[in-house]
Parts: C-alpha cells; sequence; structure tokens
C-alpha cells in the first residue's frame, strides 16, 4: 500500500436520487459571527519555538488604522483565534487623488509561520494552490470589499505591495464574518482539571470550525467529507452540540453515490454538485457502519438505521471478500487501507481490527433490523477473531504482528485491541507494554492517537489515558494552539507526510476527539 | 521644472455643481463586442526585434480547448489586436474529482514583452500596480468566470500555477468583451497610400480604445482624462467617429472642477466620483481654450461656447498673470508646464508659443461672445509675439532660444512656430532647418511629434510631413503596432520617461493624431 493519491478515473458511480434528495433537504443553515482583529504581530525567529516563529505584539486594532500606508509596507493583524470565514476590509486614500490602484497581497495563516515563511519556496507535494493568498487591485477609493472564498486563519498578513507616490493608504476597518453549522454555544464540560478544561475546548472549536455545509476534514485544505473523520467528528458532536441532523445529512451523502459493486467512496464533494471521490479505503468504507450505529444509539432516529442498513450491510459483504479461507485479511501491495499516515506501516492486522469492530456494530444492527443476518455475522466475528489470534498473535513478543515481514506496530495493537480480540487481560498487557515500550512503527497522526486512547480506557487504564490525553494533546495546547492540528509528533516537530509544515491542517476534525474522552468518561 | 510626480495634496478645489450636472449627464453608451483568441504563440528572444522578443505562432485556439493542463503548464493567447475589455473563462477538470483549488495566474500584455518578462524584475518609479496581472484560484468544476477589472492587451498568458495530480485542467473558452464609446465604424480614409492608409487603421483603433467613459489618455495605464491629450482626440475624432457629445461632456467635468482661483486642472478622475487631479500646468490649462474653440467650430454648439466662455477667459488672465512687462513667460525652477517628456528641456520659448496660441483661439471665441475682450487680446497677442521675437529669436542661430541657458530645442521652434510668431519665410525656414539638423533637445514623444507635423504642414512642408508621419508612425506600424505608443523613440526602442519599457502605455491618446493629418489636410 501507498500513500500517494489513489486515481480511478474511469471508476463508474451509481447515484441513489432518494438518498441525495433526503441529504439535500438536511442542508444546514451557517450560523455567522463578525470578529475584529485582536492585536497587530511581528513574527520573531525564534528555534525554540515548534515552527520556529514567535508572535511579538506589535500594536493595537486602533494603531493599525491610524497608520498611512507605503508600497512595501506590510503588518501582521492577529485575531486572537482560529477563525473560518470570510474577509472584509475597508480602506480609503490619504494624500493626493490616487492615480494609479492599489496592490494588496493578504496572506492567511492558521499558524504564524504561514505568514513569516514565504509560499515561494513551498516544495511540497500536495498542491500549492491551498496556501492561502489573494492578491487585490483596487482601483478606486474608498473602497469596501469582501472576499469571495472562505479562508481560514488566525494570523493575517497584508502587504502594500504598490501604491503610487501621491498617495498613501489607510485602513478603516477589516473583520471576518465567521461561519459555522455549529450553534454558539454547547453544555460546558464538567471536568475540574484545568488542562483538561482547556484541551476541552480547543477540540470543541476544533469540532465547530470544521463543521460547515458537511462535517469537513479540515476548514483549510481538503474541506472535504470523510468517512473517517465524520465518525469521529459525530461522537464529540453527540456530547457537545447534539446537532444530529448534520450527522444524518453525511450519512446520505455517501450512501448516494456507490462504486457500481456498492463500495462507499472515502470521501465526497458536495460542490458544485455532489460527487464521491474516486479513492477507496477498507477501513473508511466499514466505518459508514460503525457511524450509522453510533448515529442510532445518539438520535434514536431508526428511520434512517432502517433505511441505510443495505448500505452498511454491502460494506460488510465486499470487506468479507478481502478475507481468506481462514477469516484472515488479505494483504498486497495494491490495497487501500488508512489506519495512519505512514510509509512503512503494515496495514493487515489493523485491518483485521476494524473488520472485527465494525462487524459487531452490524451485528447490534442486524438484531434491530435484519435478523437473517445475525447467525452470519456472530460465526464470522468468531472466525476473524480465531484467526487473528492463530495468524497475527505473537505470545513470545507478546503482541500482534502483521504482514509478510510480521511487523510489529502500535497501530495494529491498538484496533486488536479495539476490535476486542483475545480476553481482557491480554488485551490490558498489550496496552501496558506499549506504554512502557512502544514498537516502532508507532503512531504519526492524532487519528491513530485517538484510537490509543479509546483502547486505554477499553483496557481500565483511565488515569494512564488522561496521562496521554495531557501529554500529547496538551503538548499542543502549550505550543499555542487554538484548533488542534491534523498532524503532531512531538519528536519531530516539522513532520508533514506532504513535505511541508505550511501545507498541513491546524484545524483538523480527527484531532477534536480530547471533548470526547472528557465528557463520556467523565475524565 | 522637474518630470516628477506634482503634489498639493492641501489645495483647495472648487465644484460647480451645474457643469458636473451637465457632464454627469453626458455620459456614454458603451459599445461592446465580443472577440475570440486568434491563435497561441511563444515569445522568442530575438534582439533585432525592437522589444527584444518575437512571437512565433504555436497553435490554434482549437489545440489550446484541446489540451488539458497541469502544473507548470503556461500559454499566451493571441488576440489578434489590441483590445480593451473584460475577459471571460470557462474551464472544467478532466481525471478525478478535483480535490483542490485550480491557480492560474493570468497576464495581460498590449506587447509582447509585458508576457515575456517577469513583472518581478519591473524597477521603474511609476506604481506597479499598473502592470497587469490577477491571480485566480477556482475552488469548483466546472468555473465560468468573468473577472471584475479592465483589462487592455493583445496577448494573455495564461500559467496554471497548480493543480492537483488527481486532474487536468481544461479550458473552454476564452474570450473578451471589448468596449467603447465609439461607434462601430466611421467613414472610410480616402488616401490612396497604402502606407497612410494603414497607419490611420492603427491610429483609429488607438481612439476607438481610448474612448470610453471619457477619452482616456491611455486605456492601460493612467486611464484618466488630460486635456493635453483630448486635444488631439477630440481633432481625430472630428473626421472619424465624429462623437461631440463626449468631447461636450470633458469640457464641462474640466470646467466642473477648478481651483479656487479658477485654473483648470491638468487631469480628471471620474471614479468613483468626479475629482479634480492636483496637477496644475500651464500649456494644459490654456488648451482648454483650443478644445473648446475647435468643439465649436465641429458641433457648432453655440450654447456650450457661451456657458464655458468664462472658464476659458479665467485661463487666459492666469497665464498672463506670469508674463513679465516685455510680455514674455517668465522662467523658473518651480513652474510645470508640459510640453514633451523630456528631463532636459526648458519650457519657457515653447511655453510663450502655448499661450500665444491658444490666445488667439481665445480672441476668436471674444469675437463671437465677450467682444470686450476683443481690443486687449489683439493688443496682447501683439506684445507676446513681439517679446518672443526680441528676447527669444537668436538671428544668428536662426532658432528660438528659451530660458536663462539661451537652450534651443525642437520644441521651442515647433511652438513659435505655430504660434504664427514672425513671418512666413522665417516660419518655414526654421522648419526647414529643423528637417535638415535637428538640435537638442529633440523630440521625445509622439505628442510633441504631432506639433512638429502640424507645424510642417503650417508652413507649408507638405511632402515632408508626409513623410515624418510614414518615417515614425509607419516604423510603429513596422514594428508591429496595434495601436500607437505613448513612447517611441527609433534612435532608443527602450526609452521609457518611467524607467521600465513594461510600464510604457501602447495605445495612447496623443499618438492617434495621424489620422487627423490624412483626413484634414487629404493626404
Amino acid at each position: 500500500m501507498t500513500q500517494a493519491l489513489q486515481q480511478n478515473p474511469g471508476m463508474k458511480m451509481v447515484r441513489h436520487a432518494h438518498f441525495l434528495e433526503t441529504a439535500a433537504a438536511l442542508k444546514p443553515h451557517l450560523h455567522s459571527q463578525r470578529r475584529q482583529p485582536a492585536r497587530l504581530v511581528t513574527a520573531q525567529a525564534d528555534a525554540s519555538t515548534l515552527h520556529g516563529w514567535r508572535a511579538q505584539e506589535s500594536g493595537t486594532p486602533a494603531e493599525l488604522y491610524a497608520r498611512e500606508w507605503q508600497s512595501g509596507d506590510s503588518v501582521i493583524v492577529d485575531f486572537g483565534t482560529h477563525c473560518v470565514g470570510y474577509l472584509s476590509l475597508a480602506c480609503h486614500a490619504a494624500g493626493s487623488p490616487p492615480d494609479a490602484p492599489a496592490h494588496l497581497r493578504l496572506t492567511f495563516g492558521e499558524t504564524l509561520c504561514e505568514v513569516a515563511e514565504p509560499f515561494s519556496d513551498y516544495q511540497g507535494w500536495l498542491c500549492s494552490s491551498w496556501l492561502q493568498q489573494h492578491d487585490h487591485y483596487i482601483d478606486e477609493f474608498p473602497a469596501s470589499l469582501t472576499l469571495p472564498r472562505r479562508y481560514c486563519f488566525r494570523y493575517l498578513k497584508i502587504e502594500v505591495v504598490a501604491v503610487s507616490r501621491k498617495y498613501r493608504l489607510c485602513l478603516d476597518d477589516i473583520s471576518v464574518n465567521t461561519v459555522s453549522s455549529a450553534p454558539e454555544s454547547c453544555p460546558p464540560c464538567l471536568t475540574q482539571d484545568p488542562l483538561l478544561r482547556k484541551i476541552d475546548e480547543v477540540s470543541v472549536l476544533t469540532l465547530r470550525n470544521c463543521m460547515q455545509d458537511v462535517f469537513e476534514d479540515g476548514p483549510k485544505r481538503d474541506r472535504r467529507l470523510w468517512l473517517g473523520d465524520l465518525r469521529l467528528q459525530a461522537l464529540v458532536n453527540d456530547v457537545t452540540f447534539a446537532e444530529h441532523d448534520p450527522v444524518r445529512r453525511c450519512l446520505y451523502l455517501f450512501a448516494g453515490n456507490t462504486r457500481e459493486d456498492g463500495m462507499l467512496a472515502a470521501n465526497i464533494f458536495v460542490q458544485p454538485e455532489v460527487i464521491a471521490d474516486d479513492t477507496f479505503l477498507f477501513d473508511y468504507a466499514l466505518f459508514f457502519i460503525d457511524v450509522l450505529h453510533n448515529y442510532l444509539s445518539s438520535s434514536g432516529d431508526e428511520l434512517t438505521a432502517r433505511e441505510l442498513w443495505p448500505t452498511a450491510w454491502r460494506q460488510v459483504e465486499l470487506a468479507l471478500e478481502r478475507c481468506d479461507a481462514s477469516g484472515l485479511v488479505r494483504d498486497s501491495e495494491d490495497w487501500w487501507s488508512f489506519i495512519d499516515w505512514h510509509e512503512a506501516l503494515n496495514k493487515q492486522a489493523a485491518s483485521q481490527g476494524v473488520l472485527i469492530y465494525c462487524l459487531e456494530r452490524a451485528r447490534l444492527l442486524a438484531l434491530r433490523y435484519d435478523a437473517s443476518k445475525v447467525t452470519v455475522l456472530t460465526e464470522t466475528l468468531c472466525k476473524l477473531k480465531a484467526a487473528a489470534l492463530s495468524h497475527l498473535w505473537d505470545e513470545k513478543q507478546g503482541f500482534y504482528v502483521s504482514g509478510a515481514a510480521k511487523q510489529v506496530s502500535v497501530a495494529s495493537q491498538i484496533w486488536l485491541v479495539l476490535a476486542d480480540v483475545g480476553e481482557a487481560g491480554q488485551q490490558r498487557r498489550i496496552m501496558e507494554k506499549l506504554l512502557e515500550n512502544s514498537p516502532e512503527p508507532g503512531m504519526n497522526t492524532p487519528y491513530l492517537r485517538h484510537h490509543f486512547i479509546a483502547a486505554l480506557l477499553k483496557t481500565g487504564l483511565q488515569q494512564q489515558a488522561v496521562d496521554e490525553i495531557k501529554a500529547y494533546w496538551g503538548a499542543m495546547v502549550e505550543h499555542g494552539a487554538d484548533t488542534f492540528w491534523e498532524l503532531f509528533d512531538p519528536a519531530h516537530p516539522e513532520y508533514s507526510p506532504y513535505g511541508s509544515k505550511l501545507i498541513n491542517s491546524y484545524c483538523h476534525a480527527w484531532s477534536c476527539t480530547p471533548a470526547w474522552f472528557i465528557r463520556q468518561f467523565g475524565l
């Protein structure tokens, strides 16, 4: 399996009009709030900070509006926290009548490094068009403009590239109209722990800023509905905004566009029309079952569960086609399962875990809506678990192995524990061993880190789970995160699977789950 | 006198509401025509061409639309001639669903050098915001867009800065909706000379593309109503489109905003509201009289001439305040008269010529509308001419001199001949001497070149005038001009008073006058 882009452009997809109509009717209202600049800052190179830059306060918004700007002047405006929305700007000219356009360059950064390091240096392999910049030419003064694109930022760098010598530019107003489908408030977090409370707050803002027309993975980059992200967002939504209709909408969006054989796409585009991406992931397709099961539990909406059960069941059938006679997920080079961003990670064992985990949720759904499938699911679960124990468990190492090379990874342990393979003591010993001496490949993303915490909690290691949340998400807070990041490896702060930290997403759905742990488990 | 920007930001201006209302009521309708690309070209470095670049045909528009574009691809689209208008572009994505925005960079050039040489290298002193570029991000496909700014170009460079690896960009349609207040056709040119016919055609397109909401000096840069340009445009308009209302509108715009003492500004801004620039030029203010006189002759509109006569007369009074007791225009370092773009040119003698020339037109207007001024104008004209002959004429050199350093320039001779100073034989000998052995400072712009041709025709040197038109404007045609340029010095093809050929205007009002000479004098 490779981490590069999947492309299946010739693939035929089937549209299910009824499902898509249901999804369209559930399009959410976006709440908006206008936000003013908090302060002006300069970016100071500082090797002791995570990304190499420190914000130094340099002025107030009043000073921003009092100044007269000439060619070459620039400023970094700090909006005080992470915003997703539409920028408005008003300005006038001072001096002689403006005899030439004004050329402004606006650069938007979720982090300071994005406005401090020139985009022209970007060498990553993900499309540079995600780097948020806008060149604007103002022909007439006074001018009042709202940029048509949505931006995602805390920092806005304004560069006056050129005004004529006959006049200076004066800014009158800068603001951002933030948008989210989440309501303005949610129930308070009841933890007494100040750090956990802060972590909860950052989690909630992360979710809020990802809740748009759909649950986006990241509002800066991708801006897309991914099944893997949706699954975690729905959990956090349950204990915060409790907006079940957006989850329902996303379930119908996925079900509305399937591959000819019924497999669900890993992600969906919704603009200008609903199109399923030609990316298919073994684990993500299975997660539809888990999202549906969780949605039913949270909302009590039997109608939806019943209507979408056949779609869920089809994912079971397709996933089982990848199993060999013994009930083991076959590994190969041309196969895709996400699990974690990791070049070296073999995904067989973890995928076995995901399959078992989701089949268990399928069994719970079948018990209510399709009794005929219960027996086969129960038997299959037994077989899959037995296969995991007999083929993947290495008693000597006390760990599961994966693939032909018998790789021992953190991901494999986590997912086979979450799948409830083996007895409770064995599961707990695995997790304790992971805490003591973590094998490589380890965990690269907050996404896998979520499953690690879940497995700790499952095996009764609650204090350790809290410690890990504080150590990991708490460290992001320490580094100044307003929202949780797509990628964070304390040991490799510059890590990006895309080749540049500039293109990483710093508000990412799959990182918002501490709020769920804290609230659901009363941490 | 300096060539730099004039700034008088504290100056009070007086608005004349009635005049501005008249101007507003005359706002012209803009005719538009959609134009398609003619061909694709590449820019080949070629030192033998004027600006160092040669267009090499590289494909058809059909090939443009058939191609699939990836990051880094670019193309130069040639629209076949000079266009002023609004660009529309439609495109779609091929391959997988587009998973990232497309980032396009569009660069517009009146000439090939503007799309071949990077704007980032621009070092001129005029505001770089005039360089025509637009970065566009397309978030949704298919996309159909019309850029909000008006551009002025023959060549459009399209660079696909970035698309993701999952898709390619396909262009479906590119067109420009050209705009002009000039009607679609004008009376044919009757000359039998093929080169003059071609020169006439280029002149007419130059005028057409400058005729917008007002008579602009250049539709790419400045885009503004200048009195000196208006005067020449009105002449060409008389013998081509014969649209007198736009001239009337511009007269009222100038008259509608005066300095407290009544002096007219050299140019006017009309967007978002009418504002006179704080630039005042001795010669341009006087030209109001000439434009008014010419407008009356062409249109027969007595009402306007009568209503604006007081404004014209005020320019006479103010200009005469600059004359010493002997009737000579005083020279100084803090004084502005345009005459030509030339750092070293002393403008005293030429300004004396402009003053006499315009006072003669004032006398003709006074004869009809203000008899009380006729005597004083007649006497003043005698005095000014006598002063020119006694103080500026150098019998030994056979040329007029200017300023304390007694500079002999081409401009001084031209303007004192056009002012009809001295007897006819003397005037003709001056022009013959200029043809034989031109002194320095010579002529830098087509603007002064126009007055040179006018002086040749005034002194009966018609064949020489034709030869000069062919040698100068014909050379621009030879160099591929679709419209005539703001600046052209055959001996110094890179000449720009602004420090870069990239920012020169290549469709400039003051260069469009050959059509007037050819048609008015039956050349």
